[in-house]
């Protein structure tokens, strides 16, 4: 969905080298949609546009640009001219962008930045991927406790310039230990009494980030308090950084997107689909392929081992397929509403017994109306009616195993300190598929055998 | 997972009616913290203990309440304390909060209070679920045009008492019709030039959402540009209020709940799971498992047509879970992977035939995969060594079918306008499984019967 838009213009502009034009474009609108007009053009192109955008306005319109873009501009174009560039964007996008731009372009670009914005390049790229400090910005509002709200505005207003956001300002003694915070909406607030110092003003209960810990969690951190942006420290409590509201954003969409892919047993992609290769998300299916192939090679043995039964009663293998998906599909809703109610802190591990009830009350219903169905149409090939009663009873049986596995799987992972989501539902319905043809196959035995 | 870290002191407090320590406990810690300590008691002694704080700190910490005590302190507590406590929330909470509260109870508290909030309350009820409106809060901070740098700052000093969050500050006309947007940095770095006017400062080309516009919409908006609020307005460009980043972060999460059911065959939930009753519950997963059901029956007569051959060849009925399992597994697959890549917007229509060039050659490689166990395993059990080649044959044919449906039908329903979530993953399996058994049918019909 490229905007085309402008793009006969921009063009035009461009093998015009009409200098006030592109100009004016860069600097009329509002930068996302400057950088959305320019999806369509390559990335040397956009660069020569932007030659007609002053360095900050610059920076903030290739911020929006998507991130291959991104990685091919800093890849491609002048050294120098990039190394500046660096150095107007947001410290963890920054990072981001070069952690997939190769290691020699990289420390050439590194060699051409200012020292401070070299340091903390490199400070910020030594976090491991998923920690807070592999997300965090180190552009943040940094105040001293003894200063007064005329001399924290002037501060500030120094600082302003710099820095991303300065909702909280970040109250720190000399060795940079966090301690407090004041919001500037409290700062503007007491401008009538402009001698208060920031000691009596500040927030000293803090909630905080140590730098190391899981991103998932300071996500569900920030979202639970409504935070705009929570401070991230060190053991020492010194204070290295922040984690914003949009971080955040990216954080619980990839968590949504792992999740996504572990209910449709695929390990959870590192990239985006077409920037995986084939083999690595051949693994990733394979995994769980084989995984599932391996449990329905035990259906396979069973079904084997009942087979000369199955040769009397052939009139029961075409309801194979509809014992095995009715069980597998209410395993996988179970299973799916258990999950996502567990990470949505709707249910906790002591509901267990009220989600038990509830999942045999559904059994029951679900199962109890798929059995009238399926007498109905078992009616037509069984032998009698009494034999036909073989594929009622079954399906519901199969939907109550259904429910009570979907449902007991996941509280029992997490009650041994799993991912219940690592219980995927095609795995639930891996299990609950041998069940069900163990089930089958004995219902059969008692009702056809007597 | 209820905190009693201080549960026995609390009971003790009130026991002893222990005001000081009660108003020590509300004003020492961070509200979310003082809500997470009182997790453990009732909403009648939560209000106790709320007694002790002053009126703005009690309804922080009632904000950070779960939703049902929220709702059970506000059905039982004093009606005009209560109505008390309304005025000071935030416009947007309460009226959440309001909507699970019976009507009459809600216009005996609207009647309890100042005129302006009752209009505020009775104004944001009539916005339709899942809108801009629904989700907005009318607490901004508004400005003119014409005012002064130093001007705006000490109007913002007055306002910010009222206000959740001053980081926009929205410039209007005299009929409120939106006019730009000056950002709470920009002010203050502009502090050396207190003369300045805000209409020199504002920007104009502003991202704006219709107070009827889907939420997700508006949500996906803000992400994209990662915003902290985006003004809402009427058709007339009136400005009405702003939508938040953390009701934003509350849209998303939603969302992916309502994704995750889709792809695990249950209509998405109006509420949450345990607050759910069981018959809306059947009737979500009912509607699914009939159609899935209905999937099943069509690969059930598929089999009964075969049903002479299959007494023949009884040796293949074991293979039948294994077949539908590897086409259905390897669909759903497929489909997780491209509807995620979707709604991310990481590949899009145009990418159709790179989409399918991929599948392919996964589907050959895994399906390969598959066939060569799937050859050992037949082997066994087959009467001749051709005769096991069907086996292999048809899980590979299958699990290409799996890849190539899971992946082109979400870009089929796509491209009719249709959510490809919609088009979830069992639905997929359902479409593949019968396939499956055809294929595997004539495969054997071809190599058994020659």
């Amino acid at each position: 969905m490229i905007n085309t838009l402008l793009l006969p213009e921009l063009r035009e502009m461009l093998a015009e080298q009409n200098a006030a034009e592109m100009s004016e474009f860069c600097n009329s609108l509002h930068p996302a949609r400057i950088a959305e007009f320019m999806e369509g053009l390559t990335a040397e192109e956009c660069w020569q546009v932007l030659q007609h955008a002053d360095a900050n306005r610059r920076a903030e319109i290739i911020s929006y640009f998507d991130r291959d873009k991104q990685v091919e501009l800093v890849g491609t174009q002048d050294r120098d001219q990039v190394a500046e560039l660096l150095s107007d964007l947001p410290p963890d996008d920054r990072v981001d962008m070069l952690d997939e731009v190769h290691n020699d372009v990289v420390d050439d670009l590194l060699s051409r930045m200012p020292t401070e914005d070299r340091r903390d390049i490199m400070r910020l790229r030594q976090y491991p991927e998923g920690t807070a400090g592999s997300v965090m910005t180190t552009e943040f509002a940094k105040l001293r406790e003894s200063l007064t709200v005329r001399e924290a505005l002037a501060e500030i207003g120094r600082q302003a310039g710099q820095l991303e956001t300065i909702y909280y300002l970040y109250i720190v003694d000399e060795d940079d230990h966090l301690r407090g915070l004041v919001s500037a909406r409290q700062l503007v607030a007491s401008m009538s009494k402009p001698d208060k110092k920031l000691s009596d003003l500040m927030e000293t209960d803090l909630i905080s980030a140590n730098v190391m810990e899981d991103q998932e969690q300071v996500a569900h951190k920030v979202a639970r308090l409504d935070l705009l942006a929570i401070p991230v420290v060190d053991q020492e409590y010194r204070m290295l950084g922040i984690v914003t509201h949009d971080d955040v954003l990216d954080v619980m969409r990839e968590e949504a997107t792992e999740d996504a892919h572990r209910f449709g047993a695929v390990d959870p992609l590192d990239e985006s689909y077409l920037k995986t290769q084939i083999l690595t998300l051949c693994w990733k299916r394979g995994v769980w392929l084989g995984l599932l192939f391996f449990f329905a090679l035990l259906t396979a043995f069973a079904l084997e081992a009942y087979d000369e039964r199955l040769e009397t009663w052939v009139w029961l293998v075409p309801f194979i397929p509809l014992v095995i998906s009715s069980g597998g599909n209410s395993g996988s809703q179970s299973a799916t509403l258990i999950i996502t109610a567990l990470t949505q802190k709707h249910i906790t591990l002591g509901d267990w017994a009220r989600v038990v009830r509830r999942e045999l009350m559904m059994g029951l219903i679900l199962g109890g109306s798929l059995a009238l169905f399926g007498f109905g149409v078992a009616a037509l090939f069984a032998p009698s009616l009494r034999d036909a009663t073989v594929i009622p009873i079954t399906l519901l049986l199969v939907v109550l195993t259904g429910t009570l596995s979907g449902s007991l799987l996941p509280l029992i992972f997490k009650r041994f300190g799993l991912d219940p989501a690592m219980m995927s539902n095609p795995f639930v319905a891996g299990i609950v598929d041998i069940l069900g043809i163990l089930i089958y196959l004995n219902v059969a035995l008692l009702i056809l055998n007597p």
